[in-house]
């Protein structure tokens, strides 16, 4: 009757500071945060990238997870091959895949990986694809908190994120706040959204989970970006207006993006689509100035729930 | 009657993005920035480190402006020594130095130097120390825009400012915006406090300049921090009832940080001193969370403008 383990990953972007500040205090103080019927894992993604205060040190470990790139840090032709050293972070993947993933020594069946943003999104989850269990999970949270819940699929740029490795996982992103910065409020969300997580998993694990009748998505569609100069700088920024309305719906011809001569880039596109992660810092050398979603109502049937019990339930 | 030349420093510090942002928009537009009667010339402080995305690269360019450091620069054994390879932004001081300098071939009379802060200050000059024209400067542009004046002094763990090199100078500090993020609100604070220090400038260089009779300066006093663990990392964060309170007066007792078991620590010191810089990003590895100020109302004497009208006048 082994606890099911829960793998809980801060830091996975190094500069990303509030969610490991809660981690190491949560280790010197267990009652900090509440957890009942699930072990919790708490993990620092990439240690080294946090030493140094950068986001990543070879490449973004949060797109590091695809299989194409685990199973190139599993060939030993590779890692013994001097001149052709494999990025950190690619390895970071593998060693945290080859150890805390379901297959694992220390194998979890659920990984919650905990980010930050400095876009103004409030505290949110982001779920990769349709999973029935990752849907229980934000489902079940949304019910509990009312948190926007953003649909992360089929977006061939945007690959190889960490939860994907687990049979369930879903990341909590909380904003605004500024890289490198220790806000008291970002690590109150980030406790409380945690909290939420392990609770609904406690819930499932004893069999009683509770799911709305609908879970609100907001599915993403694809990403806009200002023009760029010939040195790939942006030329524009996001207009004062948008800056900051994240969840806020998009009526053609709104301004979108501000040119330093005054002049005004419209948004162009069908009325009501949502956008989420205006401006956020780290998006910038990636091409993305903000994303754009489809608000939508999903039922919820017995099906979902029932995949995250099973999951959690003894073998 | 050549006209004065003024050095417009911006990405003194490489992820301080929006200035370089504007400098570059500049460059392409000349009538972005209204200037009469002195040439600007623009200029990126540490451009590798912008390429980088990051603050620096070995030592922070905006204290490496010591008169030991810079000698160091300019000797030969040094230069050719190669165990004892010189950090790359004492090199990049020397030779803005040895360029821009007073005494240089592109020498300029005036530098401006453009920051932004994650801190909540809105726009502020810093002025370091009491020379008169700095303070001329200061007080007409208090006078044009009502900004708030730091006067940073007597700070031995804080030496070596760019602006202390040149026979005029301050800093332009716009906030708050999280480092690496372009924002046009910040451009545009950026653009009318360096388009009003430029039109100050131009009224001295007419011997024209009227200065307000008091200058309101908030005077550093120190800095507090809050407890720290044995790795160096804070053991609290800024209390949220302070976090975004810049420029607001403190009562003894008032809540100063928070520890994650929800204790507080309360400020303890004279009433009325005024808190800034708080939880700017970049001073967490300075072991700064706030800066201590008093606030100080400076009778400006004739021989104020004046020293700026001299030096901007023709040899």
């Amino acid at each position: 009757m082994a606890r099911p383990r829960v793998l809980v990953v801060a830091g996975t972007h190094g500069n990303e500071i509030n969610a490991p500040w809660l981690l190491d205090q949560w280790q010197r103080n267990p009652a900090l945060i509440a957890c009942a019927d699930v072990t919790p894992v708490p993990v620092i993604g990439n240690p080294a990238a946090r030493a140094q205060g950068r986001r990543y040190l070879d490449r973004d470990l949060n797109r590091s997870f695809t299989l194409e790139l685990l199973a190139r840090a599993d060939d030993p032709a590779m890692a013994s091959c001097e001149s052709s050293r494999l990025d950190r972070e690619i390895v970071r993947a593998h060693e945290l895949v080859s150890r805390f993933g379901p297959e694992g020594p220390e194998g979890c069946v659920v990984a919650l990986d905990l980010h930050s943003t400095t876009a103004a999104m409030g505290s949110s989850l982001v779920v990769y694809g349709r999973r029935p269990a990752d849907l229980a999970l934000a489902a079940a949270v949304q019910q509990r908190l009312g948190l926007p819940v953003y649909l992360h699929e089929a977006d061939q740029d945007q690959q190889g994120f960490l939860v994907e490795r687990w049979p369930c996982g879903l990341v909590i992103e909380i904003g605004p706040v500024p890289q490198m910065l220790l806000q008291a409020t970002i690590v109150e969300h980030t406790r409380l959204t945690l909290e939420a997580c392990l609770a609904v998993m406690a819930d499932a694990r004893r069999q009683q989970l509770v799911c709305p009748p609908a879970l609100i998505v907001h599915r993403h569609l694809g990403s806009l970006d200002p023009p760029r100069d010939p040195e790939g700088r942006p030329d524009a920024c996001v207009h004062p207006a948008r800056q900051g309305q994240d969840w806020q719906p998009l009526l053609s011809g709104d301004p979108l993006f501000l040119k330093a001569d005054g002049s005004v880039i419209p948004y162009e596109g069908p009325d009501g689509r949502v956008p989420v992660f205006i401006n956020e810092a780290a998006y910038g050398e990636k091409g993305i100035a903000l994303s754009i979603t489809e608000r939508e109502v999903w039922p919820v049937e017995g099906a979902v729930p029932e995949a995250l019990q099973m999951l959690l339930a003894d073998d």
